[in-house]
């Protein structure tokens, strides 16, 4: 056994008595009577669940994994046969293709993830990786380099070897089904399970059939030689990811009825009680006293300064800017091109008041890149579509893909500063919102993304001098709206939502930036000076 | 020369006395002052129609070809650094990924279409393709075999040489810019041109530089070894692609004022000048008399029965349905298989009456295939960012990829049924649609999909049955709306409208079968045996 092998071994090795695939009675049966009756009526009532979940706006996501020719494709294609096709979607997932590899892992699963009404079918699940792993290190153990091409290719600095490599599918995938839960999201995970011999005999005879031989290859026939050695790192892999709110359903797929059977059952089992939950939890919103105090992150924060005691008399000489600006934005020129030639993404958000300058900033930024390499990704009102899903949702389908640069004109942070002030979202939603995008930030960089944040700040006295200039500028005064001046009226709530986002979200591996821009330009040197320093110190270390 | 580039010659060495390429001069220069002030007032300019053309929801497309490092990057980075980041879009066309090498060649182009109101900015444009064909064939002309691999990929039977190729992308790419065209946008074409002697100057300055080496390819040195044979074939092509409603701008590049200049002169005067065109037109809509004759077809059509004539009386014993539907469904999912295993994708639309019975006959089809590789496409009433495209736009980016079948359950046909009687686009829209159908079809027929159309058709007694008895149904009544009962008011005004389909889009290669469904059997059946005729023949051919 190889150290690879070996720490694959110690992460999934540690087999208890009470297996989870023995859960699963292989040796079930229906009679042909009995398995009509139950198909017809569960059927019937999934068919009616789902015209609820529709109703209701309550979203599903089932997973189908399991054992080669265990059934998995077939037992979908016959469960969808009945659904409204308007409100459901089946992705087949894969080996990453050549696209998919130039994103964090989890992106795959986060931009398939359905809007809420409909049911989404992942053949098979977010697992599949870390199954992957397991499969390749176990079947191939001779080559102790076989790391799954995501890392190699990700460009990440952060993971070195197989156990962080386990460990962080543990932990991305574990992130995914939190922050669907919360949302409100249904997970239903089933696992197809079937013996050794029963594998081997529907291989074979895919195999011998000549229409369906291209089907088999010669992993699932490795699969089933080491079926044993498997059973007991699958098992592990059950156990580790079989939470109180999404378990594992072990589904026996050892007869062709009974699978049917228990398939149907799970799922209108499970759809049954989440649909009652989430309509009784729509009925009965949380109502937190404002004095609660924060949740605690699990990550390591950074203290910060408040935001009213950022300084607002740093300015730079004018000659001193032109000289520093060039420089800094032909440096920056230069490290794009590493960045491009050694596939590390970079993610800049910027966040800040009114009229602070974030505009201008990020211009300076940008006209140092290659527009070819970047793209602004400003955050507008959310559509129906970003509506109807997980608040990151619409960033986890907007990334930088290896090599390329996004720039956040307001991002993310939406959520804890207007969405909270204005009322767009709940209580819960905010407060829970912080770890979220701790978790969220730190997926991004430990796959090996670049991340830096800013907070441009203004004075009150500089916003309303620039609110009035751009008011008596005709062709600056599109830029001030309504809402500016409403957003200026709530400052002291303002401050408050900034000061906890400050505290909340500076994290040891992405702190937030303050960026003092009473003087613009001196803004803009720092955002640069700290974007180059930050860029060289990570090629310093690859 | 091999055949191979011989049929490109053929295509493409006809040159005549006024080059194209000719009317760049590449001996201008401008004085730093001069050139100062022209930048300034271009750019001001240009940053005022931005602004214009977002408040008049003018959208526009600008594509930068080019020579290797004639500047192609740094120019639209320039350009992008004084835009409004909310309302541009660059693309950077490079080689087909893998993933986009499994639909229709356009379909890259056409699904980074931007919405009205935007600038769209290709790095590169949609005649890559032929360009890579020429320079490939020229710089290699020893490999006789050198197709691009598109059309390899695709598994396409109708393309079997390169003048074929050649002719593809010629129609493709004009089909693209028509219906843009017709749709609104503004195309504006720039090829960035300099002298082999300054492209060798540049090449060799870009790889002597550490941080730039990498940028510069064998195919860049390749291309300016070969520049003088090239530059006959690009001028031809140029001059082929050189339309009146959409020419080429032939920047001079060989220097860098001049270049920055002439570019933005070109946008200026393009953008200013379409903009008027666009706001003239908005008031002042065509009228077009509702006698007016239907467009002539520039494909050959099949003549088609009125829709008022189709059979009622076809029926379908009820033991022979259940054995024919069984065989059919059995051999379907046998050849999904093989269309799986040889890369062919198919479409199938689905259009009919209310209630004609679509819902259940698409059921039929689906339950007979593996979930993992179809999907049901359903036309629901286009979202905010769909109606800011053309129409056709919404299926350009739902397109099934090779392997795959895309079921529609209505489809791109509402624009000349529903949108026509109810009058939600302009006479002029529903009129020119029949020959985008036609020609988008066309796309997909001729890069290897099966395509198939089905009108659905039920007599209007038995649709008034079926309607009472969904009405009597609690578990069916969610199926009729009270548009329902408003189209069948609208008898007329359909069947003159869906006659007007069918004798206008029933092409020889996409004829529109009718399915006859007041026997709702008989028409399940009949849909399963067009398609698994369809794919036979499909087979056989290949």
């Amino acid at each position: 056994m190889t150290s690879n092998s070996d720490n694959l071994l110690r992460l999934f090795n540690t087999r208890d008595g009470d297996d989870m695939l023995e859960r699963a009675d292989l040796k079930k049966r229906y009679e042909k009577e009995e398995y009509d009756q139950l198909k017809d009526e569960l059927t019937a009532k999934l068919v009616k669940l789902q015209q609820d979940c529709i109703r209701e706006k309550f979203p599903v996501i089932i997973t189908v994994d399991g054992w080669s020719a265990s059934g998995k494709g077939t037992s979908i294609s016959k469960l969808v046969k009945d659904l409204d096709p308007r409100s459901f979607m089946v992705h087949s997932i894969n080996a990453p293709t050549e696209d998919e590899l130039r994103y964090p892992l989890m992106k795959r699963y986060w931009e398939r993830v359905g809007q809420y009404g409909t049911f989404t079918i992942f053949g098979k699940s977010w697992y599949h990786e870390a199954l992957q792993i397991i499969t390749n290190a176990f079947a191939d153990a001779r080559d102790s380099q076989a790391a799954h091409p995501v890392l190699r290719k990700h460009g990440d600095y952060v993971i070195t070897g197989n156990e962080e490599l386990s460990s962080l599918y543990a932990e991305s995938a574990h992130m995914f089904e939190r922050q669907l839960i919360d949302d409100g999201y249904l997970l239903v995970k089933c696992f197809f399970h079937i013996s050794k011999k029963e594998q081997l005999r529907r291989l074979e005879a895919l195999h011998a059939e000549k229409s369906t031989a291209w089907r088999v290859t010669k992993a699932d026939f490795q699969q089933n030689r080491n079926y044993d050695l498997f059973v007991g790192a699958v098992d592990q892999l059950l156990e580790l990811t079989n939470t109180a709110d999404a378990p594992w359903n072990i589904i026996a797929a050892e007869n062709r009825r009974v699978r049917r059977i228990e398939f149907l059952k799970v799922l209108v089992k499970e759809i049954e009680s989440g649909l009652e939950r989430h309509c009784k939890r729509k009925g009965n919103p949380l109502s937190i006293p404002a004095d609660f105090p924060l949740p605690r992150s699990r990550h390591r924060l950074v203290e910060m300064p408040k935001v009213e005691d950022a300084r607002h008399d740093l300015t730079i000489d004018l000659d001193e800017y032109r000289t520093k600006l060039k420089a800094e934005q032909d440096r920056l020129a230069e490290l794009q091109g590493e960045l491009y030639r050694r596939s590390i993404p970079m993610m800049l958000v910027y966040e800040g008041w009114d009229a602070a300058g974030k505009g201008g900033n990020i211009k300076r930024v940008a006209s140092a890149l290659d527009a070819r390499d970047y793209r602004v990704v400003p955050s507008a009102a959310p559509t129906k579509v970003e509506k109807e899903h997980p608040f990151l949702w619409r960033y986890w389908v907007n990334l930088p893909k290896t090599g390329h640069i996004a720039i956040y004109d307001r991002s993310w942070y939406g959520r804890v500063m207007v969405e909270r002030v204005e009322g767009f979202c709940t209580d819960d939603d905010w407060r829970r919102a912080f770890e979220e995008i701790n978790d969220f930030e730190w997926e991004m960089y430990r796959t090996g993304t670049i991340l830096l944040k800013f907070w441009i700040d203004v004075s009150q006295d500089e916003q309303l001098a620039r609110f009035e200039a751009r008011k008596n500028d005709p062709d600056k005064a599109w830029k001030l709206t309504d809402e500016d001046w409403r957003n200026r009226d709530k400052y002291p709530q303002y401050c408050q939502a900034i000061n906890d986002m400050l505290c909340m979200t500076s994290t040891d591996f992405a702190p937030w930036h303050i960026v003092e821009s009473d003087d613009k330009r001196y803004a803009r040197i720092k955002a640069l000076e700290i974007i180059n320093a930050a860029i060289k110190k990570r090629l310093e270390i690859e």
